[in-house]
């Protein structure tokens, strides 16, 4: 791992898997996926080659110490997308992305990301037939965070170059090669992405009256909003949320009004200094008549082990900021009203910080003793 | 970290947490967790005070790349048990075990695990509103594991003895206190994890012809083999599958007829020498006319990338054992039949485990040029 490869000679285009020539049909009364589940809302026809991981179905849990935050009857739900097949809300747009992909005859997939994306673009790329490609600069990310998307069998290039060159080079490879880009430019990701908003109303009955998610990029917020409207269209759901974006407060650009420079938050999926969805997210809240707020990585890590230690749900930083937003904000929210916090990762990706946050909890050298243990549990 | 404490003052088994008041009913569409959903095939009342995360309801993934390996029509499926709250099946016996262990009125739970089990116990019992005990040996296990539980709340006390100490331990405290031992000797664990059997035939129309499982204390394939029969005997599936389970072969205790003292296999989740529910995994595999088997190390490595790398399934090592089984055992599998592998536990608990084995699939010091680039993925 420490040698610097000359040349790289095991990645190739050519796929060493065998095409998986078995029929194993989806099971017939199992959930089958959000393709399956919300076709008639999503691009696809008969003959798209649907690629899932059976994503999607993820539970709605209520949170009442939350809601004892607030107060005044309001009823706090969190939307767990840390329950999707690679940990992150980011599959249901990459089984839109790499279904189209797949129906568009690419044979590879690739993406700049050293987080979630590179995992969920990696999964599955693999689980089509396809080949995943993650470009990321040289020395950028600790290994570990990439496990996940190498094991899934991507093919991970560091290059010697910084961030903003490996996303012009995703791109130029997209350009002029058989491969299909998946970062958030791809445009089938929040069609993929609005179906949360389905899931919710369908559980709830109605759209809840406000929907607090996390902002990096922006693009969860419009897939949302999107999800909610189309839904009120066909009137399944009567109402329209509120939609909350809560940003963290070193990299908060939406709230200050112009891009971040140097973004700096512990909540690293949602480190994003100029968000690619701008534009639409600032129509989200202006239609939505909802607002954007910056969270501070304390107030982060406070609804992060409020929602683990209370609730026993373990969500990533970033999740939290949905939370922690809620909660700064609470006075606004009105009495009896049904709130939902989107949490869009799993608090596994990030056991450093569970850790970090916790060790006060851990008492060493205790005497194998029934009195010496019975003391120090506090009877 | 590193000093010892010589006096323990922070447990104490009065709960801090202000007990919740507020009602945040359960969302009327959604599911509601298995306690909810099997409540007929449960031991609860409607006065038992239900302690869920919406458990359960994970996917039965179709995984046509290990049938292809098997070959005469064969179907197999996963049943991703890694997408419960805590990552695990062990929520499905804690949901039920915490429930009851409330109802019965006790202030805490108290466990001697530094795996799922502790991780599983700690979030429902603050989920609960109870505390959670963990003991384990002084120096036994490497802070990381206990990550996830200590995020959750638990108190993780380290004594100065070994594992059977522990264990010793911790049922005298839930003898001669109000704390209610959840280690695999809770009857209430089983009861839960049975309903796992419940949703594959939900899932599938019927129960499979095999069930594949691993097994370590050999709890789940009693649990599974209950669920099956309770089933069956009201008429919701109409066979009963052979049951086969696998073992590590340097922990394969059921397989070699008698217990290994010093159990050793890259897959810790089933490295138990002395499973606790021997006896009745034997009854299972005569009355199924099931078997049972030993997998290597590297067979079960090599299941686990099959599943990660070809399949976008990212489970346990130890989960990837009832695959490796399956496929060491193939030409057994009936033409046309219908196999369910369980996978009970998710990937990201041991991410170590993913990037030892695919280091070989990371390229460094690439040029930033589009040709370099290219070059490097095979165009």
């Amino acid at each position: 791992m420490t040698a610097r490869l000359p040349v790289v000679e095991s990645a190739s285009i050519v796929d060493p898997r065998t095409a998986s020539t078995a029929q194993v049909p989806a099971p017939p009364g199992g959930w089958r996926g959000l393709i399956e589940t919300y076709r008639r809302y999503l691009p696809v026809t008969d003959s798209t080659p649907v690629v899932t991981l059976h994503e999607g179905n993820t539970p709605l849990i209520p949170v009442p110490s939350v809601a004892d935050r607030i107060g005044r009857g309001v009823k706090v739900y969190v939307k767990y997308d840390g329950l999707n097949p690679t940990g992150s809300f980011k599959d249901r747009g990459m089984t839109m992305a790499v279904t189209k992909a797949k129906e568009a005859g690419a044979k590879a997939v690739i993406c700049a990301s050293t987080g979630n994306t590179s995992a969920a673009a990696a999964a599955y790329a693999r689980r089509g037939g396809l080949k995943a490609f993650v470009l990321i600069p040289d020395g950028y990310v600790a290994l570990g965070k990439l496990a996940q998307a190498l094991l899934y069998g991507a093919e991970v290039l560091a290059i010697r170059g910084n961030f903003d060159r490996a996303l012009e080079l995703v791109r130029q490879m997209a350009n002029d090669y058989p491969i299909t880009l998946v970062n958030s430019v791809n445009p089938y990701r929040l069609q993929g992405q609005k179906t949360a908003a389905f899931e919710v109303v369908d559980a709830l009955g109605d759209a809840p009256d406000w929907l607090c998610v996390p902002v990096g990029n922006a693009g969860n917020i419009t897939a949302y909003w999107m999800g909610f409207c189309e839904y009120h269209q066909e009137q399944r759901c009567q109402r329209l949320p509120r939609m909350m974006g809560f940003q963290a407060a070193g990299s908060a650009p939406l709230v200050v009004g112009r891009p971040v420079l140097d973004p700096h938050t512990i909540a690293t999926a949602i480190r994003i200094g100029k968000p690619a969805s701008w534009d639409k997210a600032l129509a989200v809240r202006d239609a939505s008549q909802g607002g954007f707020e910056a969270v501070t990585d304390e107030e982060i890590l406070e609804a992060y082990q409020l929602l683990a230690g209370e609730e026993g749900v373990f969500c990533e930083p970033a999740s939290a900021a949905s939370v922690a937003g809620l909660l700064k904000v609470r006075d606004q929210v009105p009495a009896g009203a049904t709130v939902v916090c989107v949490l869009t990762g799993n608090g596994l990706k990030d056991p450093d910080t569970a850790l970090k946050t916790s060790q006060n909890q851990y008492h060493q050298g205790i005497e194998p003793e029934l009195a010496a243990v019975a003391q120090a549990m506090g009877f």
